[in-house]
This record gives C-alpha cells, structure tokens and sequence, in this order.
C-alpha cells in the first residue's frame, strides 16, 4: 500500500540488461548472472535516487530486496514486509523470491539450481558488503561457479535517465551545535587508533563523515549527508568529495583549506572517486606491522584494497560510538529541538480536533499539516523519515505511508496514529502519538494501555552500566504478553543529533544482539506498539536520553543508568484504562504530563500560540 | 576454596612430558608445544578421573582450564572464577594466564609469542571440538606454525597411575520411567533425518546416547551417563561401548541382541574404540549427495573423519531437541522425584532448626544428613551435582564447595544458602533455599526479597510461543537492578529427566543467545540470586515445567507458555520483607504454599514423618 501498484514493464529493460551482460566493453568473458543488491557505496539505509538500481531494474521500490537476473531468469528477494508490494511492482518477468518461507531458495541456492555449469556471476564490487561477497563467492566455489567483480555497474549502463550523484551545499556547524570542533573530534579519534595501534582509518559511512567533519548536506532525503569517504592516518587526513562543493568560502574556511595550520590537522580534499587509487597508494606504502581499520559493513571494492595482513574489521567504528554518545551541547540541541517539535504537535492535535469533525482532514492532509507546523520552527531543515500518519486499519500496517489511492480520512470513529519527525539544525526527532478523536472502545483502551505500561516499563527502568539495550526489550512486552498480546518490530533505535534518524551502535530489539551497552549521553527510541490487522494499530513512541540513576544502593561500584524523555508531548488520557496501571505507572503519567506542561507549555506561551496551550493544558490533567 | 591448595609439584611431569614431545614413538617429528584441553572425547560437563588430564599436568582442578607447555614454558588459561585456586594449585613452573583481563594474551597469541619460527603444536583431536581445532588452526598458521593432531594422547603416556575408564553397570529404563521405547525413539530420530534429508547422525553426547537408547550408567559422578558412541543410518543402528557391558542379560533383552528384530531395528554393537574406523567404513561407501549429522561440539577426529562435502554440523541434535520436550510419563517421574526431595528437605530444614543451635551443625554435615535424608526416599540414585551448603560469607561464592578447611558451623546469625539436588530413577532435582535460622537483618531480607521477586517474575511470567529463555532474563532482575543490585550468573539451565543436572538447547540468560525457544514439556530452572562479598549470599531455585498458558487473548493465533513449579519446598516467609511485594506477588507466595502443603504434606503424612509435617505446615503460613 505504500507506493504505486501498477507493475514496471521490464521487458525491454531486462533484455538490455542481458546484453550488457554479455558485452565486452564491460567484462572480458560473458556473465550467467548479475546481482543486483539494494544499497549505495555507503551502507546507507536510505537512498539517493541515482543508487535505486534494483527497483529501476524490477519496479519494486521497497526499502530491502535483491534482485538477480540470469540469461533465462530474473528473480528478486525480499522480506515479508513487502510481499504484497513487490508483487504488485512486478510484472511477470520476475519470480518474487519471499524470504522467511521455509519452501524458498537462498539467493545462493537458487543460483545453483538455474544456473549452467561452470557460471560466472557478477555484481558491483561497491554495492556488495564484504562479508556478502565472501559468503556468495564461497557458496558458489563450492558448486563449480565462480563470483567476479564488474567494475562498471551493468544498471548504470543502460539506465538512460540514470539521476546524477547529488552534491548538495555543504552546511558548517559552529562549536554552538556540536560541542567540538572537527579537530577535536580528529584528535579523539587518533586516540583511539594509537590506542589499537591502528595506523589508518577509512570512514565509510556518510553520517559519521558529516558527524567528524561537523558538515550537513542534503544528498539523502530525510539524512542531512553528503556523499564522501575520508581516510585518515596519525598525520594525515583525506576527505573525498565532490570538489565543486569546495567553492563555498564558508566550508573552505570551515575546513582551513586556506589557512596553514598544524600538518596533521589540515585536509587534503580529492574527488569522490579517487578514494580507491588513494586508498591504494596509502596500503601499498604501509609497514609490515601497520593496520587499517575499516568498517565489517563497507564495500567488498573499497575493503579489499586493504591486503589482508594489514586489515581490521570492526562491527563498531570508533566514530560510530563517539557520535553515539551525545555531548553537554548536542544534548542541549536535542532537548531544543525535541521542545520545538512539541510545540508544533501540539498546535497540529488541536488543529485536528477543530478539523476533524467537519471531515476534511486526510492522513496526507494531517501529514502535511504535521509538516507545516514543524517548518515553522527555527532552525527547521525537513522531516527526518516519511510520516507514518494512518487511520483505523491503516495503523495496523507498521510502515504506512499514505497515498491517494490509500488515503483515509480522520474522523471520530476511528484511532488516528502519527509517527513522524523532523531535522533541526540542533537536533533530529521521532515521536508517534496514538489518539482517538470520539470515544475509544474499551477494547482499544485496554491495548493501549498495555502498550503505555510497556513504554513506562522501559522509560522509568533503571539498570547497571554496561548493560545492553537488547535486554530491555521485554520489559516493553511484559504487560502485552500478560493477555497474550504482542508486537512484531524492536522496542527501540538510536537517534543521530542532526543526522540519521536511525543509527547504531545501541537499540533496543529482541534481534539485536550485536548492540553495544547502554551509555549514559546515547539516545534512542522506546516504542512499543499493538496491532490488530484490519482494524487499527497503537504506538507510543518517544526519543529517550540515557541518563545516570542513582538506587539505593551500587553493586560493586558499577553505577546505574535511566532514561530520560527528550520528547514531551502529552500521551492521550482518554485512551487509558487506568484502572490498568500500578500507583508507580499514574506517578510516571502524572510526573511526565506535569513536564510537558511546564516545559513546553512555557514555549507555546513565548509563541503566542494560544490555542495550543490551551490544548496542552487540558490534555495534561493529572489522571487519578 | 572449593580444593587442595597446596600446589602440585610438576617439576618431573613436565620433564617427561617434553621428552614424550620429542619422542618418535609418539609422532613423526618433535613438536615445540602440547596443548592440554580439560573435556572429554564427548562433550562432557563433568568428567571421569582418566579424563582429568589438564588437572594431572599442573594441579588445577577446576572446571574449566586449558593447559600448553612448551620446550621452555607451561602456562594455564582460565577465568576469574577459579584465579585464586589455579594460583593456590599450581607450582611455579607454572604460568597463570588469567582470561578476561585485558593484558592477558590468548592461547594462539601466546603461542605466538613464544615459539621459534616453524613450529609445530600437537593436540589430541579427541578432545578438542571441531570449531576450536579449526580457529588454532588458522591463527597458527597465520604465524607460520601448524597445528598437528597426536592420536597417542601424550599426557596418558606419563600417566602412570592413570584411572581405567569406568565401566559401570547399565540400567535399562521400561517404558513406565521412559514413555517411548528406545525404537519410538530411533523411529522419531530417522524421521527428522528424513526430513532433512541426511543419510546418518553421529551420537557423540553421552546423555543423548543415555536418553536414546533408554539406557543409563554411573560411569561419571553426578551424570548417570555411560561412555559410548552411536551412529545411526536408516537401516542401521551402530553402539559403541565396552563389549563387556553387554554380558549382563537385562541389557541384552533391552536392546533385543539376542532376538531376531526388523534389520532396522536390530542393533550392530561394537567396542567403543572401533567408532573411528566404522565412521570411516560408512562414510567410505556414501553416496555423492548423502549428508551426515554431526554436532558442532563434536571431537575433531572424529567430525573430520566425515569429508567436508558429507559433513552437516549442527548446534542441537536432532536428540538434543527431543530430549528436552518431556513426555508425559518424563513430566510425571519429574513431578514424583520433586516431591520425595520436597520431602527430604522439609526433614532436613525441620532437623536443622533442632540441632544449629546445639553449634554442632556444619556445611559438610549439613549436606550429608540432606544426602542421608534423599537416599532414603525411593528409586534414589545419588546427587545430581556437588551440595553447595554455605554459611555466611561462604555463600558469596557462588561456585563453593565446603572443605575441611573452609567448613563453617551453621549458627543463628549467619544465613545458610543450599544447592543439591539429586538423581532418582524417575528424575533429576535441583533445589536452592536460603535460610536464616535465626533473625534476619532488615538489609538480608530486603535482598532476599528482591531475588524472589526476581524469581517470581519468571515462574509467573507468560510470553508468546517461539519466545527463547534469554528473553526471560531480565525479569529476574528487574526488582535488584531498581536498588542498583544484581547477580553475574544466567538465571537458568535446562534440566534432564534421570539424566544430567544441566542440559541444552533451552536456558534463561543474559549470555546465552544461541539458545533454542521454549516449547511446551521443557524443564528449565529458575534462579536469581544476590551475593554481598564477604558477608552473605542468597538464591531462590526451583526447577520449573513450561505450560501453555491461557491469557484474555492469542494474538495471531500463536498462543502463550508459562511456568509451573516442579521443586515444592517452602520459601522461608521470614526472609520475606512482605511491605515490597506487590499483592500478586503475595498471592503467587501463598498458592505456591498451598501447593507445597497440599502435595508435600500429603507425602509427609504417608511416610509418617510428622516432625517435618508439622514443619511444613508452619512454614506455609499464608502471608499478610
């Protein structure tokens, strides 16, 4: 329900593709089979339009699949999310492959079964993860193919209107947003490789390159990244960019590029596309003991340049923990930019009450709303993700978005669910708000109230430092499995500080089992839900800090940690049953309307938006 | 504390040792180190005294411990449990490489770091599982050493008063203790294979062959195991033990050797030793597609006697999984040994509040008179594990043991913490109660009272089929972590029926992630626990069933589990500081004495042991 339904004719596409395969201007022998991964050079969850080959390929536009196509077949893999979908992007030319049923094939599997003895299959080296690679290449070794990497992506080359890579303005954050200077972040970071003995560090991933270097782009829909690698040594630091991005005075200076400073604090900027010679020429002048460091998740290309000798995966790069853990002022950008989002929440509730009964609202027109609202507010830059604003049975699909032929409109009857966000310059937000509008059935107060006690079990938990987000999970299900209820995502992810909506290394899922512990300064979500299909969904979602807590007592001098609600907008009472909830949970309500009203209250009174406050201070009455 | 502490001197050991590693009898060239693993060729938990090779070499008996020597070093890996006894165990030619702490090298790095160029490292492949083999392997020959497998075990060579391995007498279990004959079993067992498509299964875990073959044996204290290895194929059915085992007739008629039966039924013995050259034999005549089922944990030499290409590890046999699902009989002779150690108990505790203040009670005599009291109850077989019976400060230990030089005199100011169990023909126990015998300090019986909250939360927790123990985790710990407390141990081990005490493939951890999910039948433990160093330590366990349970709702069809207590002894409401329990705990307390009472009492009664009637009947007072 989430994107256009009529299939992609790929007829012509796929017989250019098998050509392509073929052709020698690309590969020196013919191909079998070409992979077709879904991802950029960059492990980026979310994608620039010109990296979206395998739904150009296959019409499929959901956010995970693999499409693979062979000279007799084509065949694309993807999650029970997106069956539905995908299948209806698809026209007959490909054989949906779902994974998670028993009687599907691996990719790897249905490989050996098509393909001819002897096969070659090729897949763009940079679109590949390198554990990927070694796992595709050993399974086909093991029955008689082999795996090769085509330099020159075959999608590309017969994607006529293939979008160009965008190169957006680079925007410079001052000390006042990011509590460091680029400098000390580098300073920190060699810290951290002399400690490992760790020569050379190359960062793949776009938002800890904008993270380090203190700069935003808008390459990404929804990510404030740039497209760049930077590979930096004890004395050196390359950054890989589009060079045209570097005729803005205000970025040069913010970099010195122009100014002589210390030898090992001044950036050496290349073309985005010179990483893989530039990465060559550092290994190739490395000292027999000398390491690189280089994310497990970065690209087969990039990672295999590094000789094996001188490699060091890593799940975690250090960047990804330091940028994980917030300092004084980025917290303090959080905490604003969390008030603003309220304000403007707020102000969008009680614009639907008015609106609602006169049956003009539509999920998109809340959405849009929601988004106009926001715009308003300083420093607002755009969402952080799509708005998830669904009504009644459309709630009950976890990654809705609305679209003409789905769109529903709000009404009394029905409970009306928001999960929504945006980007401020000091800060990102998530927050997904459950409301009924008329009277909510005791049925969905009672869910609702279980998914609260979930969220509260979570919120108000206090645990040992070192402890890792995953072993929280079931305290968001606790109340829900009680009467047998439960939900099918993870409780909870990282947060970036005006970067990624979602980020690692912490969360909180019963998957995650790779997660780092809990530190006190990381943020992340805690958003339990309820779903009953066809009828209507419940979240509660807010953004949360991990703070330190102080019990009674310290086992072992280990110290503990809590969490506090970044997010401060009022949680319907008229949806809670509570007669549910524990003297401790009506406190917590009690204790955290008290602080929504203060806090955001004191804003929507210096905005002069009445209405707004008024709506606050009704909506955060203590509940007996 | 747990053993001697006077250090084993090793000076001549080591010496012959070396000399066995130069010595062409043994292998081909001389090898520049030996690497001792604790374990047997099975897999094994506890071992049999021939078995005990790395505590012969260096004095260390703790039970986990690898040992390497080399021409010039011996050195001794294990962990922060046991670093006060190995250094207590071991002389000086020893080195005690402390695993953990951050400057202590791995086996593969300290090798490194000590061997001449183009060494070579023996082990024997009989004791060292697949996947570690395969590691050393490689982090040795990344170095420029190989690892080489020494079929004569070189430790056995200088072991001149080496124990025989036992051969005790087999006891045949009837369908009234098993509920399946060991043919239903076999029949269950070729299924899954057929299934899956595998050809044989390799048995190499001697519980599993106990439990298949509805056998069991007393080769191994505390396991009522016996050595043997089986390979089952389609049409085939291979034992391996000690021939001698089978002169007995009752064994005979068991496994019908002397009665024509179905060629698929009728079992081909063998002698234990010959399993290497029969794998062989069968894996010589396979067929190019047919598979064989091998454990991961299996010994090296005998998962690489299968070709890679035939070879299909896995985490849980086939056994493994079906062992721990009890059938109704299993649950019934669970149920039946639970109450007679019930019965043992509540005459040790009533014994015990007669005689500690007479000051002639100790840990040992503690834990004798509960072995005496279990021996006399029906169908008693032995201890299931070592009693811990600690008083005071040794109860912080979570592994202790008393000796005669650590034992401590029971007394009416010091807490007493219990952990036996024991084995009856009809099942396996595994109780832990706390104690104070005389008044409880405010500060103990808060504590107390967090960790039966903690063991509340998982008996009375009800989660969604498909959910793995580790889930269940936190539960436990929910109420300490509120006070800033905790406990380093998982919170529960799968429990075999007449078989070992600790079992896979189910636990509740915070370690464990690779654990199975929790169906219907499994036993597992419940066991929280809080130890304050130097002073005192507390756990609550009982051994539990899982049940369905029946909540309000059954959300997508998947129903729910819950737990039910097996273990029925009272938990001592004087430790209970009543004002934290929230009123469902208060129930949960008062009906899991009513149960104790009805159950118990009602044994009690028939055996006419009216001293611990009138006991237990005090002691399940409801509480307020």
């Amino acid at each position: 329900p989430n994107a256009a339904m009529s299939p992609k004719i790929t007829v012509e596409l796929l017989r250019q593709l098998r050509q392509a395969m073929r052709n020698t201007k690309y590969i020196a022998e013919p191909i079998q089979a070409y992979i077709v991964p879904s991802g950029d050079a960059h492990q980026s969850e979310n994608l620039a339009p010109c990296d979206c080959r395998r739904e150009f390929i296959c019409g499929f536009n959901g956010s995970a699949g693999t499409a693979i196509v062979t000279e007799k077949h084509a065949a694309m893999w993807t999650d029970g999310r997106y069956f539905l979908q995908a299948s209806q992007q698809m026209d007959n030319n490909w054989t949906l492959m779902k994974m998670g049923l028993k009687e599907t094939l691996s990719q790897e599997d249905w490989l050996i079964s098509v393909l001819p003895e002897n096969s070659t299959v090729g897949v763009d080296p940079w679109i590949i993860a390198a554990d990927q690679w070694k796992n595709m290449s050993k399974a086909l070794a093991g029955a008689g193919h082999s795996l090769v990497a085509v330099q020159d992506n075959l999608i590309d080359a017969i994607w006529m209107d293939r979008p160009t890579r965008p190169s957006t303005q680079l925007l410079t954050l001052g000390l006042g947003f990011t509590g460091l200077t680029w400098q000390d972040k580098m300073t920190a970071l060699r810290s951290k490789m002399a400690e490992r003995k760790i020569s050379w560090f190359v960062a793949t991933a776009l938002d800890e390159i904008a993270w380090l270097f203190n700069l935003r782009g808008s390459d990404i829909e929804y990510d404030p990244v740039f497209f760049a690698y930077a590979i930096v040594g004890m004395n050196t630091i390359r950054l890989f960019l589009d060079i045209k991005r570097l005729a803005v005075p205000t970025v040069r200076e913010h970099l010195q590029l122009d100014t002589p400073s210390k030898a090992e604090l001044s950036v050496q900027t290349a073309p985005y596309e010179s990483v893989f010679t530039e990465l060559q020429a550092v290994c190739a002048s490395l000292g027999p003991k000398e390491k690189v460091w280089i994310s497990d998740k970065a690209s087969c290309a990039l990672t295999q340049v590094i000789p094996k000798a001188h490699r060091t995966l890593i799940p975690y790069t250090p960047l990804c923990l330091a940028k994980a853990v917030k300092n004084a002022t980025e917290i303090q950008g959080m905490k604003m930019a969390h008030i603003k989002d309220a304000v403007a929440l707020c102000e969008l509730f009680a614009w639907l009450e008015k609106e609602i009964p006169k049956g003009t609202v539509t999920e998109i027109s809340a959405a849009d709303k929601a988004e106009e609202l926001r715009s308003q507010q300083k420093d607002f830059v755009g969402l952080s993700f799509p708005s998830i604003s669904s009504v009644g049975p459309n709630g009950a699909i976890i990654h809705y978005k609305p679209l003409p032929e789905t769109n529903r409109t709000l009404s009394l009857n029905e409970i009306y669910l928001l999960d929504s966000g945006a980007q401020y310059i000091d800060g990102t937000t998530d927050v997904t708000r459950t409301m009924h509008f008329g009277s909510p059935s005791a049925y969905e107060k009672e869910t609702f109230t279980y998914v609260l006690k979930g969220h509260i079990a979570v919120s108000a938990a206090i645990f040992p430092n070192g402890t890792k987000g995953h072993l929280l999970d079931s305290f968001a299900r606790q109340a829900l499995w009680e009467s047998g209820l439960d939900y099918l995502h993870g409780t909870g992810h990282g947060v970036g500080c005006f970067l990624n909506v979602h980020e690692g290394p912490c969360g909180i899922s019963y998957k995650t089992f790779a997660d780092e512990p809990l530190e006190a300064g990381m943020i992340v979500s805690d958003e339990p839900g309820y779903y009953e299909d066809g009828l209507f969904g419940i979240r509660i979602e807010n953004v949360v800090l991990v703070v330190p807590a102080k019990p009674k007592y310290n086992y072992r001098n280990k110290g503990s940690l809590t969490f506090e609600p970044l997010t401060l907008v009022p949680i319907q009472a008229k949806m809670v049953n509570t007669d549910l909830l524990t003297q401790k949970e009506r406190d917590w309500v009690n204790e955290y309307h008290r602080q929504c009203r203060e806090t955001i209250g004191a804003e929507l009174d210096r905005q002069g938006r009445k209405e707004a406050l008024d709506w606050l201070i009704r909506e955060t009455q203590p509940i007996a």
